[in-house]
């Protein structure tokens, strides 16, 4: 019997490079600089692995410039120093990835846009984004808004971006992904990464998946996956920008409501599902938004494997359980503060943002798992509710 | 905006009963009897708890009779006491399933077909699938060719079937499921139930899901999804019996894989990456063998959900990991005679089975991760080849 689908031709792209596709640069000295320039837009914990990949690729294929700049939101810290001085001295972000070296072609670089910071590394005029052909943003949801408007005019117009951040914008005309809201302030085309990603694991080199989601350009798409793939980083590119956002935004609402069960001590098949009903909502969520989304997404490793990999170790599923441990008594809020050293949970934002949505237009009662976690968040359920929320038969076919 | 798609419409059937849809008898006083008998083929921990879920529900509802009979293999106790004595007298499965009730009308009955045991529960020449219309098959796979082989000439041939095993036979014209073996030995229709289903998990009333595979007739299926389910036990029928089928054999092979990446203490991001694609060869493999199987059977809890709470909780992953720890260096066989108290892996059989079809049928290189648990299992490869071999590219696109 001969396989009845397709069989996936060898790729004998994968390492090629294609230099012509990519946006280039007039020298100072007339000549065309078919090189790419990276910077990466943020340099917390995921953010340094991001560099760390990327950097690891920029010095083995000609078609990128070797140095790989990134942003960081300049702190100081106890020793007294500076942290763009720490990482740049010992090739570590002492702070947000110790003990991790992140290449020395890794430049980190305080100025984002040349607003108000006086640069000091590189030539005087210079600054983050300057002259970047590829821009990564990883930085938390809540800021890109503002990193967004301040970057208006700074960026090359034939830039491309990618988008590390999970998170939406709720605004009065409807939901807003970070990639839209990139796309629509710089005027550039953005796609992005997701995936079973536990940055810590990454760091020390262990095998995972990712997801590239682009809009058309397939030949940009393949960019991306040669600029982040390594032996023990798979990355693997689907045409559904909407689609892999969605999974890797919607997950951590998912991961909550796993928090919970563990938190009841409910067992392995309450477990199981609760993911499987919040990867079906996920489903229909995306689809009630875009049409465009394919069901095929959700079995990337955006899709099912991010769904497991958040919920059996991600820090929403851990400080969930914390929540349904203490009955609900103590505050989000409070627990975040005590168990993150500094990090924030995305998917109690991420339930608001969703609850707005599916309030504003009529959808509650489709999504008993996505808005009961919120009200779970805010008190006005009990956790054990997100078990007897989610014994209701499905109300939507999701395919 | 409206939903793009369609609204299930409120299930009003759920507990309407349709006996004139069901098969009936004619009793000795000339009256139709509509009401349906059930008999349980198989009483180890699952087979017990199915008992248990069935024996609640045929109480209630009036197109069923109380009785539920469930054939037991004799046993002798330590304490010199029939097993099935034992369970007639306390109603638990002593030996199984300690210490839960299974409800006073369920029967033990160790005479399958009136052979050569002499039956002592009921009337002479009574044996337990005599008079059933509805045979709930759940034991273990490797038993059951020589079960239906006693079981011809003896069932109902209006009788409906549902299998509850995991695994398939691989014979010399291609592999047969549970399913089919036993339709095509009795002569009946079968349909199966599978999900993320750990028994003594539902034993004590924990939430679970489950999955009805059912062939053609959708009220046959809504029979059996009406005869399982409870508040706490959630079943959706699909019309996918291979589907559902292959997702309970094959998830065992994944769980495999699974206990490896934990027993080399792999972290979470490659434990999902494998799960995940463990999920894509399950169901390359299912299309490949069954053009009728449906992606939407993989995101039902036979899919997706029993994927991960076997790979969280399940005796393969268990075993597995401890051979991984072993560096391979004591068997299977060893570590189950060892970790199981009697119980049995299905998941290293199934591997062996399915490296069967792959190599008959010239598929080895297209599913890299299921013929690599094969030469593990076996001693061909070291445990860590369980991360090498799935770092290569897809090779199937299974959408």
């Amino acid at each position: 019997m001969a396989p009845a689908f397709e069989q996936v031709p060898e790729d004998t792209e994968t390492q090629t490079e294609t230099p012509h596709n990519t946006p280039h640069t007039v020298n100072n000295d007339g000549q065309v600089d078919y090189k790419s320039r990276v910077t990466v837009v943020g340099s917390g914990n995921w953010g340094s692995v991001a560099a760390k990949l990327i950097a690891s690729n920029t010095l083995k294929l000609n078609s990128f410039h070797d140095e790989v700049r990134m942003w960081v939101f300049e702190e100081t810290l106890q020793s007294g120093e500076k942290l763009t001085e720490v990482i740049n001295r010992i090739n570590e972000n002492a702070k947000y990835l110790p003990g991790i070296k992140l290449g020395k072609n890794v430049i980190a670089d305080p100025d984002l846009e040349n607003a108000d910071v006086h640069f000091v590394y590189g030539e005087t005029g210079n600054y983050a984004v300057k002259d970047a052909n590829m821009l990564v943003f990883v930085t938390p949801h809540q800021f890109m808004e503002g990193i967004c408007k301040r970057l208006v005019g700074k960026v090359r117009q034939d830039a491309e971006a990618i988008s590390l951040i999970k998170g939406m914008e709720v605004k009065m005309e409807g939901p807003c992904m970070i990639s839209t809201l990139i796309s629509e302030h710089l005027g550039i085309n953005c796609s992005v990464l997701m995936g079973a990603n536990i940055a810590n694991e990454i760091a020390v080199e262990k095998f995972s998946e990712a997801t590239v989601g682009y809009r058309d350009k397939r030949e940009i798409a393949e960019q991306w996956v040669r600029l982040f793939s390594t032996p023990y980083f798979l990355v693997t590119p689907v045409q559904d920008v909407e689609g892999v956002e969605l999974c890797g935004t919607l997950k951590n609402v998912v991961a909550i409501a796993a928090g919970f069960v563990d938190g009841l001590d409910m067992g392995n098949n309450t477990k199981a599902a609760i993911m499987r009903i919040g990867l079906r909502e996920m489903i229909a969520f995306s689809k009630l938004l875009f049409s465009s989304v394919r069901d095929s997404t959700f079995f990337e490793s955006c899709g099912v494997a991010d769904v497991i990999t958040t919920c059996l170790g991600g820090r929403n599923r851990k400080v969930a359980e914390a929540f349904a441990k203490n009955g609900g008594k103590r505050s989000f809020d409070e627990l975040e503060a005590e168990m993150l050293q500094g990090q924030k949970l995305q998917g109690v934002s991420t339930a608001r943002e969703v609850y707005e949505v599916l309030s504003h237009r009529g959808w509650l009662e489709l999504f008993p798992l996505f808005a009961t976690v919120h009200e779970i968040c805010v008190g006005r359920l009990p956790p054990s509710a997100i078990v007897e929320h989610s014994e209701q038969k499905p109300k939507l076919s999701v395919f």
